[in-house]
């Protein structure tokens, strides 16, 4: 039998960093050796994520008691990794960033959307961006992974065989995504109070997110595109839908439609195409994949012109960051795609 | 003090004759005679809107049984007014419909949208179009009201200064509504049963939904218009939030936007522009809005691009139903135009 | 025409102060002076109460600046009115106070539960208890009401009337109430954020709940009795629904309970029993009274022994706060107990 | 390698048969061969459990095409299992019924509680009752089991410790259940319908809930004892929280509880004492173990009388249905009891 590989989370007390926890414990191939928060330190890894009772006894380290291992994953929170790669660098020779410190290629457009010079640019192309069904080859080979945004994942996974084929009015898109409330990380606010949250749904950046940056990055394939991107926040805890508008260049049947997900997707595991003519989920539902690593897609033809609406749907928090970077992982580590992916999500959730 | 007009309603075991039940039961100058349902004959309303329980003796009787009286508010399923409006006219000079049946002026579009040929057309143009804000002097003499969709009448207010003034690129606007669950009524279904239902987000209209057929009829003002319209049912009861992502074909800051709408809305009682700096209500929502007849709109501009993108908020049963239905009532008949619609909303909600 | 009685709110940023502050905004014999906030001095009301908006232009102000008027109501923090009681009753005469600091009318009491010394013990004597059904004739010539627990107004007004006839076995009865998140006061904490809150079904208070003193003190009529509470918190904003299981010392029937409750209660306006064969709402709920004055009581005797299981719900912030005040207002003032308390509730909610 | 274990799912089409389904296709030791669904006859299983998309190509087959195997487990409606038993053990020699028809040893209590006389009464012998804690010796060797009530089995795992040792005022306990609507089956009802049951707390069955019957027979151990049961509804679709109120007949001290408990349930993996001083989650929640066959339980001891609160909570439909079910299955047929249910839950949920 292969030995395990050796892996250590840098900030284990967030959403994210949780549900990576919680995987990584139930991989085969796996050993989690240490998981950090500098607020819980010395607590019991179950104290902050309360479906661990029983599960493990690690409690959470300090960053300086971080010993060497084969894989390190970063959940810090966005900007405190790009200042700190090199030093885990020494401990690990392969990470796999979650935050948003290297997801863009150019240094420009990260002091555009982010409001702050890159603390490492020259870092930035050694980063393989972090959606497998985009960048599988590279990950074979890579040492430096940065997991995707959430919603960009989403949106770019929905849209990718569209702009890949170079079929789409190029600044026409329009994309709304709708988000659960584990977005906004596991601080209460102002916001996230129960009696303000509860039946809610709230234009919350109805224009500039952050994430149009690598949707833009990832679908432009060398021509000039526009994402018109808002994103609206609901009621609920985990999940994304993005409902995409596209505007096809030309004249396209739902019947070429399929075919070209099927020519992209009909061998990605992970990505499910939904689009049924009854029943109560006839297209993507959050709900469907919670808990999962799917991204469900389906699509609709508007009869009445070029307007394609494009649906899809991911976890934030499994696509959208401990999955898809479990997936990169054993992409990165040799292992077979979906080992300890395989969750199916539960019905009803 | 002036004699109380006398109304009755014409099936009003759905959710929004419930609601115009309790306005009227409240309403100074209304004395609310008869509530027909042929499935709850002779049944109290309370059995059906237990909120009434203890506000009124009243039953609910048959069609046969009606008597005349000054107002009829039609609330029957769509396609049941029209086949029956002269049976009704034989009782009540003045008649408000709540159903789809006399919204469009144009048969062909009726028949288009509907599916189904117009059983009285030639009585199309003698129906105003239900939103007071845009109608309100043909209302004043009006005999006929049909109000408007719930989900069209969040679209337009929105909208209607700009189209009004001309400043869209006529093709390319896009309108995402995220709707409650109450507009579909009050019987149960497979896709309403809870555990389907919870927590869920469900594309349920991406194309084709038949309120595009108001909105493009509300707002081209003479020119080729085209709403690209798309709506997602949410876990909530009451309300409709749109986006509304339009391109302006003009240089406007977002000063300019606030003086437009400042002049078409400021004088609007049921009309709110809801544009904050900060806090957790920066734009329109639709809990704020739950039981009210307010529409409230907020915007924001894209810095990168000319897409101005629209919130606007209702209740569906409210200033998408019966409270739009009451408040073209009170226009009507020479009432004060608020009168029985001041309720301002519970917070937190 | 009577003068309007003027009246000044002192706390009015958190939950049950904005809820007064709308009662009072729409009641036709108050004028509302001044609301105090410290927090958010100087913001107009509807920055915090977004329902307030185009309502009023009053602003918060603070306590330094309070004027003389004919009523204060107190919204603050418990414990902080009775060190502060006389600096108000300088301003006002009458005194409505929301907080918990003069519902016991024994200091022993109140050190006992609230863990500190009563600062004005001789002022307890002074308070009436603010439950109208119970206290009304002290009422009509009270200058200083308390207004109750939210939680123990329900469970008060479900047993009231087993407990004043003797019908119970004292020492037997459990009362498990469940309670919206409302309760909580609109600061946010890390219990009241939307990923952990949502859904959830927290035992909060098993035991030893403060308002137990209340419900005690109310139901005792000289003898020993125990009321065994538990509390448990739901994914709910307002609303409490409180099930009393009592032991009846007695054989009766579910018609002589009928009979009793009808004896107590069938001239109280405000409340309703609730107890149907068929249909959705059977049993009192929160849904039906949110948003309004009432509380419904229903019951259920068990076939198979003396336990009798009771059914009451209340909206916390209005029967179990803001609308208690009110009425006692009403009555204090001689004014119709209703006055301002009308609003039926919404359905669906 | 051993064989697989073949297994078929007579009634596969409802909740509690979707998640054994799903629980089966994943566990390492089964060959799931047939499911049955009358009313999805042919159909692909995913249509009905949309989780199961990409996850199996298996149809609905009709209960005549059933082949032999070597479990058959029941998830027919109540009623239906005990006329059809010996022509399913035709087909296989060990059955697990999920329904009720044979939890209750004593034909007599069958008829007072569902009604109807039994149809085998001397087959209930037969069946060992399904709570794998209480009756593990006898599963070792049983052919026929049938699992309990999810009611019962949250109170009973809740009690037990308590009642074995005869701890217990035998008469005084009163347990509240708060349950999730897939308790209801996956048929939309009137009471179902979303805006009737969003954000709805209803006192379902106050009094005479069926499961009373099982918990008796599991706590009596020969005594004659009461059960005090109510039941209420909440929006929420896993989970049951019961909080069950007893009266001790001893001085115990937390710490004595406490190791009660521990002498119990200490080796059981699947139960987890959940009692923390601070936290979010200090007691049981539906929301920590929705999705596993965990049932955690807590405790809370009044100080002012003999009194102590339990609380304990499963999921529904696996501790309270497929999951208990398999864990079952996994004693019968000699496997390690946790096999195919070591999910943990998701958090945030």
């Amino acid at each position: 039998m292969m030995n395990k590989i050796s892996v250590s989370i840098v900030g284990g007390s967030g959403y994210a960093g949780g549900d990576l926890i919680r995987l990584l414990l139930f991989h085969p191939n796996v050993e989690l050796k240490q998981v950090t928060s500098e607020r819980f330190l010395g607590k019991a890894l179950y104290k902050v994520h309360p479906n661990l009772r029983k599960q493990t006894d690690l409690k959470f380290c300090a960053i300086d008691e971080l010993e060497s291992c084969d894989v390190i994953f970063l959940c810090l929170p966005h900007g405190k990794a790009m200042g700190s790669i090199e030093k885990f660098n020494l401990l690990a020779d392969k990470i796999i960033d979650l935050s948003a410190d290297f997801r863009l290629n150019n240094p420009a457009e990260f002091k555009k959307w982010y409001g702050e010079d890159h603390k490492f640019p020259e870092k930035l192309n050694e980063f393989v961006y972090g959606i497998p069904e985009l960048h599988r080859e590279e990950m074979k080979t890579a040492k430096y992974i940065s997991s995707a945004g959430c919603n960009a994942t989403t949106t770019i996974l929905g849209l990718y065989p569209l702009y890949k084929e170079g079929l789409v009015e190029p600044d026409r898109t329009v994309v709304e995504v709708k988000v659960g409330s584990s977005e906004g990380g596991n601080r209460s606010t102002e916001s996230s109070h129960h009696p303000v949250k509860d039946g809610s749904v709230r234009s919350y950046q109805p224009t500039q997110h952050r994430h149009t940056a690598e949707i833009i990055q990832e679908l432009s394939f060398g021509k000039e595109i526009k994402i018109h991107f808002s994103a609206t926040a609901l009621d609920i805890v985990r999940g994304i839908l993005a409902t995409s508008h596209v505007f096809l260049n030309q004249e396209l049947e739902e019947k070429d439609i399929w075919k070209l997900y099927r020519k992209y997707y009909a061998n990605e595991y992970f990505i499910r195409i939904v689009k049924e003519k009854e029943g109560n989920y006839r297209y993507p539902e959050p709900k469907i994949v919670a808990g999962t690593n799917f991204c469900d897609i389906g699509f609709k033809k508007d009869e009445e012109s070029n307007r394609l609406v494009v649906i899809s749907s991911i976890d934030n928090l499994m696509k959208g960051a401990a999955g898809q970077a479990l997936q990169a992982f054993n992409i990165m580590n040799g292992l077979e795609e979906k080992t300890g992916l395989e969750f199916p999500g539960l019905h009803p959730y």
